[in-house]
């Protein structure tokens, strides 16, 4: 379909109704601040504060033919008092003016036709602000002559006592509520429609749900849930503890996939994303940032931190200003940001377990320096392998890189094992055979924390990532997203335990969640071996059973036995895990959201699963997946979203915090309340390495 | 695909290992206990045992030419205790034999062939039971010289106190958490990442998740799952607090829909499922049945039980055993199942509110009988509109049937209200325009029961359900089905303002629970003025946009407002409803299961949806049905299943029994609980009409 120029003008002019593409996320006028209006702070936590006018060139919102206004002010007062100029009330000197300019699109139409509306804008920055009185503020923006834009904060009350010494936090990334049924299927037998045994999640005393959605759109990405979860501030898509308000030159990235290496379609050891940032303030942690809860745990108490996650580690979830900014992140894990500004000074993790060693290998992309020779110089141990890591002494830091992209999936490790075969080491050779599971990273973290912790009377806060689960639901390969499911109930299993011989039991929170979900659902079963011989598309699809045709879960007894049969069969890789991963009869399932692909809901024994390729113009059925299947035209070209609301688990002192339907930052909240992180006056311990 | 008649042997002869269909639900070998293993009672609950012992003719469990063992004896003791014969331990005297036969096919290849597997079995029923002494029992079925089926059972521990006079019980069918997350979005606006407002259920002080698989398969329906809420029995896919054993019998039933009117591509104006049982026992109620949390209160206190729901009320989740048998369930309303054999009296429902008038009226399949006329003999109002309804004197009992089918929904009774020229009335007349919505029939039922419990100094017990979700689901008409959801949390919001004016929500236990969810999502949101004027599929789902193109909720401001705008916007329906229900950008939404259909992500205005129509070999998308949206071919033939774990809210005296995750008859046991229902001896009071 083609547009005229005439039609075009007429669109531009007329008010626009588009809500795919925004000027500014959370920024409905032409004044933006950040942290917006209703923003929750703990008290005394830093942030950073960032006003900016706008002005649109052309399009709906044209103002004064683009001539931004330089001239703004801004004004803060707790509940009540008097407003008094930004500077003065935080102790600062007013910062330098910033200009820079961006485009957008005001819709699909105009983005069709290629024409954007240039934005200019004027900005300011104030850095490192803390508030730590409870109770409401009033802050205004005055600009283009009478115009405001205001915003009410307010900082949560004090905790009235410290209930937990250390917190872990485990999220399984995109794990839905509808995956932790399936995944009991798999792992655990009923009988009489009583379960024999049960997920750990099962038995939390804390249960709860949590609302996903980013600060200006409803579906949200790994990046920007992670920072509600560690900030208690909800974000953009793609920013990471920091307002990355530059909306329409992130649109872009949205082109391609949202996580790069295992989205819909993308080959697995495919490059990331480019990202460029056209700005004049579009370097990386650029954007007003804001503290996490990791980084007042250190600051206020010394604490010791550790990040593990299966994923490359500069990815989403573990990281903490703008996704995709991989060596930035990285670096950011040993020294802070405070390279870029006035910021507190970070010391570095006690330890960082994952994947993705392309990240920390000397290249063009981070001045041909090598992060594993930058952290040893630091006084880290680095290692490479399992047996390097089992092999760490426990009072030491530690960062450990086991792969050059993604941990091996637990399928891969414990099943499929000839696939490690495919697996490449950090170094860059095929066959990583010596790698460790979620389980092994967790555990052995647990054990650097607290013999560090113990030795300087602190406490300790761990981030554990079952990083996976999403990664591989984006590919539709089920087996292995839901292996890494139960991966992560046994490491909670097995943390439980250890944390009771450790003796630490008492003093840990542990909470479970995930970022985000995924719509997906168990609907049947289907008879494999029916599915296979049937020659048509229609004929295949017989072999689903629903209702009480679904019959009972066929991965709890050998391959040969009824799945009615009453005995319980033991699991060689112990409680929680299927007997068999390729019974006759499987799991019928399906996606909200998919691309163009073939089901055979068959386990992919040969490889990682990769449903649909790229073309020129999208991605469309790969020839080579599931050939035996049937195909769906799906509703999706490129990727996939998710809007459920996820649930939470808690064990341990304060698990009764995490009770109900809460919003995503809420966590962080209840995080601080229970390690009473909320603190009246700016409060630092010194931090020992 | 052709099978030689020796290949049929083959699989005949060899071990099958099918589970699309099994001879008997939850009976692995040949001797059958109903209640089975491991099923927990309330003390004193009422319950009849059925013992099967079968002999399959041939295939791969033959026995004895199919020469079935009568003489098969039963014994049971308390834990540790001598076994003695059953007959004995209750002071019963020794039921008759029964003989019949039935067949069922081994697997989906056998079914092709024609090659079914004949059964025949020798049963005894042992009538009205109760098991008064907390603690385990151990039964144990001999047959078939020496074999035994053994069964623990458990009969839980007596209240320590009565925390609940009255209960209320909210079912929404089919209502999957994801579909809270959407309804809320339509429902409720955000502002920088926090809902100005939430729904209802987000504030349940009880918060947890419950399990809904049935007794013997993976997936339930709602008779099924009703059943296991009610009586705290998992019971087989369309029992409705019943055993109903003959698997093989209602296999068949599932090649019907299994929610007759309302699944995916049948006309809504459809007949009933036909339901043939051919054996000699099948008659409806003759399975052994369990007692219901309603009868057990109606027996033990003599109080007040009401029932309301917006679908026709003789289907699965308000009737209490088999599903389908329409006739016979609302007989069973008014007089229980008395007739059929020794069970205790029933004196009738005090109020029963809903659609499906056809059911009542005079017909050959109730031998031309008026159940409005036999309830009105009885004393009963008698209502056809919600006129009617309110003019109910709340002193004495009632029924109100609104329509001929299901009630109309919510968003045809409030915003698409020409459709409602179509509705039928209980009469047979086009028009169905004075019709109640689900909030109406709740507070006048609370104003009934409370006025006669009151008058009784008794409590209350309300079953309410919003039926038509799950009805909406399975057409895939998402805006009708979200539409019920928020009418069910608007009758929620309702119902504890009401309890309080009326000085009964001190009293009352709230919980509203699904009986099973649905594989749905919201993945992002739909450009639709944009994917109307594509030409191809493939260019259509360029309109969707995900993660933070998604954008906000369009649903909460008017059609020419942006989602962005902060401003607050009234729904003309009031608090919790969406501004506008046809929004440029809409929510961009799938199912994990569907049939062939077209998606445009728009509300149908004219019309119900139809996504698929039935030819000679399946259902094929409808050409009448979203002509503007893009194909998608399906994964199901026919219908719908569902596995995921569903929300459970509570409210209320004992809500804090309804946290963590659950499986489904743990319900009925925590209801029990809080009104106190479990005795140690055999209670009964007298009901007065």
């Amino acid at each position: 379909m083609v547009y005229s120029a005439l039609l075009l003008g007429a669109l531009a002019a007329a008010p626009a109704f588009g809500q795919t593409f925004r000027r500014t996320a959370a920024c409905p006028k032409l004044g933006c601040v950040f942290p917006p209006d209703q923003t929750d702070f703990i008290a005394g936590q830093t942030f950073d504060l960032r006003i900016e006018v706008q002005a649109p060139v052309n399009g709906s919102e044209a103002y004064n033919n683009g001539q931004v206004d330089e001239n703004f002010s801004v004004k803060i007062g707790g509940e009540g008092g008097e407003l008094v100029d930004i500077a003065q009330f935080f102790g600062l000197s007013d910062p330098k003016l910033e200009k820079y300019n961006f485009t957008y699109y005001e819709d699909l139409f105009a983005e069709d036709a290629h024409a954007p509306t240039p934005v200019n804008v004027a900005a300011k920055s104030y850095r490192n602000l803390q508030l730590h009185t409870p109770g409401t503020y009033e802050l205004v923006l005055t600009y283009n002559n009478g115009d405001t834009t205001k915003a009410t904060w307010t900082v949560a009350d004090l905790a009235e006592q410290k209930k937990a010494k250390n917190v872990i936090f485990f999220v399984g990334d995109g794990m839905a509520g509808s995956m932790l049924s399936a995944a009991r299927l798999l792992g655990h037998k009923t009988i009489n429609g009583k379960y024999q045994s049960k997920l750990k999640l099962d038995e939390a005393p804390g249960y709860g749900s949590q609302m996903t959605h980013s600060l200006d759109s409803f579906i949200t990405d790994s990046a920007n849930s992670a920072s509600a979860l560690f900030s208690g501030k909800k974000m953009t898509v793609n920013g990471l503890n920091a307002y990355t308000v530059r909306f329409a030159i992130r649109f872009k990235i949205s082109k391609q996939p949202a996580d790069d290496r295992a989205s819909t379609g993308v080959s697995l050891v495919d490059s990331q994303p480019s990202l460029t940032l056209s700005s004049s303030t579009g370097k990386a942690f650029g954007d007003p940032k804001v503290e996490t809860i990791f980084e007042m745990f250190r600051r206020i108490e010394g604490g010791q931190v550790g990040i593990v996650s299966k994923a490359y580690i500069a990815d989403a979830t573990p990281a903490a200003s703008q996704r995709s900014q991989y060596t930035a992140v990285i670096e950011q894990y040993l020294t802070g940001v405070a390279g870029n500004y006035s910021w507190f000074p970070w010391e570095g993790v006690d330890l960082l377990f994952g994947g993705g060693a392309e990240n920390f290998l000397p290249g063009p992309g981070n001045n041909n320096v090598s992060q594993f020779d930058r952290w040893a110089s630091e006084g880290y141990q680095v290692g490479y392998t399992k047996t390097e890591l089992e092999a760490f002494d426990n009072a030491q830091r530690a960062l450990a890189i086991f792969t050059r992209g993604n941990i091996s999936t637990w399928l891969d490790q414990n099943i499929y094992t000839d696939l490690l075969d495919l697996a490449i080491t950090p170094q860059g050779e095929r066959g990583a055979r010596d790698q460790p599971g979620l389980k092994d990273m967790t555990l052995k973290a647990i054990d650097i924390l607290h013999t560090r912790a113990k030795e300087r009377n602190t406490g300790f806060m761990l981030m554990s990532e079952a990083a996976l689960i999403d990664k591989e639901m984006h590919v539709l390969d089920i087996d292995r997203a839901l292996g890494e499911v139960l991966e992560l109930d046994d490491t909670v299993r097995a943390t439980l335990k250890h944390l009771e011989e450790i003796g630490e039991l008492e003093d840990t929170l542990i909470v479970v969640t995930a970022d985000h979900g995924h719509g997906f659902d168990v609907f049947g079963s289907a008879d494999t071996k029916y599915l296979q011989q049937q020659e048509s598309d229609r004929a295949k699809r017989n072999a689903i059973g629903t209702y009480q045709n679904s019959g009972l879960s066929a991965y709890q007894v050998p391959q040969d036995v009824l799945a009615t049969n009453h005995t319980i069969f033991d699991s060689p890789q112990g409680e929680g895990f299927p007997v068999t991963w390729d019974p006759r009869y499987t799991i019928a399932h399906g996606w909200a959201a998919f691309p163009d692909h073939r089901e055979d809901f068959e386990v992919n024994t040969d490889h990682e699963r990769l449903p649909a390729v790229k073309n020129t113009t999208g991605y469309f059925f790969n020839p080579e997946d599931n050939q035996r299947g049937f195909a769906m035209t799906g509703n999706l070209g490129t990727g996939e979203g998710q809007g459920v609301d996820v649930p939470v688990y808690a064990f341990g002192p304060g698990h009764e915090y995490f009770r109900g339907v809460m919003n995503s930052p809420d966590l962080a909240f209840k995080v601080a309340l229970a390690l009473d992180l909320g603190k009246s006056s700016n409060v630092t311990a010194s931090y020992k390495k």
